[in-house]
């Protein structure tokens, strides 16, 4: 896939033309509130021993948006007993869930503890998922982007960016972790919810790392892009045009680029200037608002895919930042 | 797409292989029950005269599932008034919802009262829904196979099926409707609710058209084709392999095949020889159980589609059982 | 599908950069003349009333291009006798014919008489045709925008076209139609059609609906999309680059976007802005040479269809303009 | 692709289930009559020497079905005069002409004069066509398997396999060619035609060289590929189910594998084993057939093509046997 | 994608048809003692102290095939300084190298060290590689199944089976390593090269773990699956007719399923049944020939991937018996 | 496809925006040096008589880079013993080696001699090769673009420009070969080795052609298009970020539009407007430095394919020029 977006020079100076709702600051305290009002302490079950032997797991459930309740994994590194350690917030790409601790070992192995967050009503696809979407019996087959789309209180990324949010809240008060030393990360979809966190959470977290990130600029990604997850909302619009107008307000609440100049974190963010997935306009939609100390990993001939070597990029950068 | 799936001798003898629960019959009779006792009188509202001018259209509202409120349309010739009529309840296919009156304007044009359900959280794909799966704001992108597959009473096929069922009840109560001449319809998986409303519905059906119906003979369906929707199931299975007893299991509740010797109506059903989306042996897994009398309309080289002329032939059906 | 094309700001201003044909009133004067010579007196014949029941069906069949014979259907709503209605004349997408009455159900319904015309050589891919191109023996499989495209006099289209405005004349003059309330509708190719027909019949169409219209603006439309029907053409000249000049020259005989100035009909036009099979600018091509009322309807997340609830606009644009 | 038909062994065994017309002799008799009797001299233009310098090149232009004038190439090796040479008959693959003299140098080239006969109503796609079908001004876009499908006297394959008969009798009496060493060739369509053109002219054709042919075992064949160009009638009868019983007679007078019995060449086939176009029980159909000497050769890894080396496999069959 | 392969019941009875050259064992004893002679010491280099901080991690470069020197990762647990460790050799799939440490961090967290083999001449697709094959100057884009395919001693696969049978002799002797505790692992080609290295390492091998392992039943694979990369081969020998018979014999020096019975080492493969690119038939032809102790992991819906529960599984298993 | 590039204006002004490097005559005259130092005298064979019979044809083999011994063909008119005759050198396009002396035959058979230049390591996927890359055992399934990159000296495309610029060197030597009268011909891949083998003889090459070039402006090219055979490139670089810089120096030696301004043969271009391939900007970016005297064939339909009467300008284009 070539370059089909703006030139480089371009992408350097795009501002997203999607207007911030007058109260957004507001509005997002009031779903954050209600998450808190509704939420019950975390659970920790140790799991896995008989095949993660020294690493340590817990299989964690935690009262994400409206209470409903999100799985999790807490891993730490072998032999770190309850040493607080800096930490790493996790998300997940579209159509995932935490999968399985054995996905999540880079960072214990070098010395971090992590928090994975579930992707709720997602997992199915490509790794497991164990949270439903409030009220079904588990998780499913993906397909999210317009569910509840008609308004920013029914959206399912409203729900999904206050488990977020939440997710950064519930790991600062675990033992073991060092409340002062907290990171978010993620990509894609994951990507687009440690944008999220990181907004959400302001001085919380200390470091933000965000690949390739999906949910920023949505009102012109659907336009410059066919392939799905973004396209599940231009196809559902494509029928249902009545809801357009309704539908481009409620994505204006959730949009990363609109949310990103409430980042504090010291920020690092990727974009690969041939994704079509996460067209590159829309990664710097977001990455251009973020006032904090940032880094941009430009990747000339990627796709939605980061190159290896950006795994110890970010690394160091977790050595020196956090 | 050639013939890939058994020999039309090997079809007109198949039986599935998937045994039938011991309690299916009561197990379907409490759904049922339960649906029944926390049902609502229906809502019809008229709808569309400035476009539909004569044709007289209801926007209905009735209560399926659980009490959940399913939307519909009620559509009646013009000039009938409330003079009782033949009447088609109608099941849309996958990904579909009730859409709008324009598009079931046949059966009226020709003088039969059409009752059309919604499908919940279904519409968003290639026409529309207005019906949320439990407790969502509204209709979603598709993708519903495996939502809540664990058990076979948090499976969304129950949910759908026990819509199909209060639908045949619903239509029957309604002024102007001939409750001795009802008859059930459908393609794909419109055809799957067709048949499984006639099982379940007993002798208040009359008639039963279905054509290229979905839902039917799942377990052998996940293996021999690849496309969806059978393929969300076996590629969600690929992950969640420790979910594919309990999901073989729950399916056995709501496979057409299973319920088809149910069925007291006069039915006619279709088949494509080349149809990789519901294969031929499980079209004919469910049409060798129904022992009512019943046709097969064979196209040997379509595929998931009936030709227009069937169109003409389920008329002429109706003429002459309904 | 993303947007491609222009933007809509340019869209609204765009102008077709093919030149007229000196003689394209006189050219066109002498295509319908000789046709009208050649006609014989059309042919009704009742059809399928075990089928349609009270809705009244005539298998039709009148002189086209050169005399040859067209197929069609005649339908009117139940009851409406002989009775002078308001009728639409109607043309269909490509690869089509006219299919069966079941699918031209929606108008009679709700109290209009239609005409539906066949097409020529076509009908073989996704609904049924009944007439043969000049000579032939039946319906073929399609592939005919190259037939004949060296010489305007013998391309495919210009027959298509002459049958198309052939068939007002023919409808206007039936028993049962009010020859003062008649309008084209069709949509892709049977847009195109309906735009060529009013622009051919001038007064004598009142109301002019083409949904994503074909056949417009086939010089940019060859260079700017690699979907077919368009790229039939462009692949054939790849081939056949010593007939370039010759087919350009044919194309702006029956080119839409220089027939429209000739339309006084009230016209309803609809665009999907992605759509890659009619692209945007092709079909503001003609609508901006439009002089008579008219509007378009825009869907912004469309492809190459129109969403359902444009059936109801076109509905109510009918009750008020026809 | 791998190998999807029946085994080695089972091909060398298989015979087409299809039944011989009762009067398939006459049958063709007539056509070639007919055709005989409507036939104007052969004329013989020289064609391109500021391109082809020494050698010789005439397009010619020949009565075919019905007398229509098909068009050719007759090409000589440089400095061969009017010398009686060894010549073959050529016959184009399906969706291109007779081409340019350019494509057809081998043979002149190791001293064999040509006569190329060119596809009516083909020539679009890939290479260049000269000769309309009946009646039309020129070549097509391709299409026509289903053209006249309704009766073997209106069908497109009898025109053309009767245009194949002719070209060997119009050949054979050709200044310079030498009427006792003539072969007929072709690879795909032009290997059926060759096929057939053997059958009809028996003893007047000396060598038959089919690669790969299509239009052999034609029932069977539609329903074990769903490839083009055998899927164009598959996909024409998906909708035309009324034509069907009559497509399928139709399709037996003009079946290879029913004709070759009839041949008398020094035959040479080639079949690939991963053939999904034309695929291999097809064409062991025709092969199995033939009593005369003949040879089968086997690529087991080959799709839809012959590798370069069978180039020189039939040059020395050509040495050998002509 | 279906079951396209044998039956389940089939599958666990089927062995392979090829037959295994008499010098089998001779042979592959000449190939590793050429290596053995011509190699020198590995040289093992601190990496990446500033990335993954405890985790200790040594770029490895060591003699494999005729000496040529094969990088890799040699990785270990942090805090375990240099006690002897049971230790994974691990082998990478089609089209990558040995990537990053990054991506090899599971078995170190959880207490193990690893030795990663790079692939000569692989690794530009999906990962990164650092080994040239044999003289080239750096890593290429993939695409090696036929390089030097003539013989068995120029054979690509041969060459990268000796680097793997090479590893494992390299690693048994490094510090740290407890060399009575070695496992080979990988999947897909890793897969195909655990089992070579356990059949050519014999004792020294006491777990081995292959995952839906390519290389294996190479004969039979080549005709039942158009994918790559066993369509490489197919493909190439499509053309390359004259090839065959030596192809063909080559393939058996470097069969898996002809290796496998020279396993002692505790087995654990897994299969996918709906796996085209190494198909189920495929697997089990090596797995069936494996005489010590084994299991199959059988995943009914998977392709060519493993649910990521399998990790846990091999997890368990390497606690149980490594 | 439709148009996608720049406009064409726009491609007759464009000029490349790549640098040439400082050295670059110097450094090809070293290339060539090397090779002719290491060079043995070419081995013509007879080959094929029993299937050419008059048209003469060896077998060669000559030393290009590095002495490496590459095969090509000599083949001559039937007839012209060793009489001096104008000469093409030819070139093939990627994937394919020499071929069969069959694909070659219009030149001879038109009054030239032809040199054909087998592609070293290519001539497995749709023709035959037969000279391995340096130091393998023969050819091999493709997929070279990024094999040595790091380097100018190591990249494969030196050592296949060394060896087209060594063809006409040593064709010019044999006998019966006028080396007064001498062409170089290509498409695609071979029309970036022509323009090479042009840049890199000077005077002795008197004619020029090249079709919809290949090997022209990398460093647009593989950010404009999304098709390999640039995309391996791109694809490797976005694994191999490490490499950019080196790669795009590397790609500047050996870039035909860098070396087309020492062309001084007469040249005839071609190219498709729709070509995705080898998109039309980068072709122009050579032709436009092309200061001998020139002409472009511009095929505005076309993708990566040129018309068939191209081969007949191109002949004219030798008998007026050679």
């Amino acid at each position: 896939m070539p370059w089909f977006d703006l030139s480089e020079r371009e992408l350097a100076q795009y501002r997203t033309a999607t207007a911030e709702p007058d109260n957004l600051d507001l509005w997002w305290k009031s779903r954050l509130e209600e998450a808190r009002a509704a939420a019950l302490p975390p659970v920790l079950t140790p799991y896995g021993a008989d095949a993660y032997g020294p690493m340590a797991v817990w299989d964690v459930e935690f009262s994400g948006y409206g209470g409903d309740r999100v799985r999790g994994w807490h891993i730490r590194p072998a032999g770190s007993g309850d040493e607080p350690l800096p930490t790493v917030v996790c998300y997940i790409g579209y159509g995932g869930g935490r999968g399985l601790p054995s996905e999540h070992a880079l960072l214990p192995a070098a010395g971090y503890a992590v928090f994975v967050m579930d992707t709720r009503g997602q997992g199915g696809r490509w790794t497991l998922g164990a949270t439903p979407d409030s009220g079904f019996a588990g998780p499913e087959h993906p397909g999210v982007m317009t569910r509840g789309i008609a308004t920013p209180e029914t959206y399912y990324v409203t729900r999904l960016m206050v488990d977020a949010a939440r997710a950064v809240e519930v790991a600062a008060a675990l033992d073991g972790v060092d409340e002062t030393r907290l990171a978010v990360s993620g990509g894609s979809q994951g990507g687009g919810l440690a944008l999220a966190a990181a907004a959400l959470n302001g001085e919380a977290v200390k470091v933000c790392h965000a690949d390739v990130p999906f949910l920023c600029d949505f009102q012109r990604a659907i336009t410059i892009t066919g392939a799905e997850p973004y396209a599940e909302i231009s196809k559902f619009l494509a029928q249902h045009v009545d809801l357009i107008p309704a539908a481009l307000d409620t994505l204006r609440y959730v949009d990363g680029a609109l949310l990103a100049k409430r980042i504090t974190a010291t920020s690092l963010l990727s974009v690969g200037l041939m994704d079509e997935v996460c067209p590159p306009s829309t990664v710097y939609a977001a990455y251009n608002e973020i006032t904090a100390p940032k880094e941009m990993a430009v990747f000339p001939f990627s796709g939605h895919t980061t190159p290896r070597v950006h795994d110890e990029r970010k690394l160091r950068h977790l050595r020196a930042h956090l």
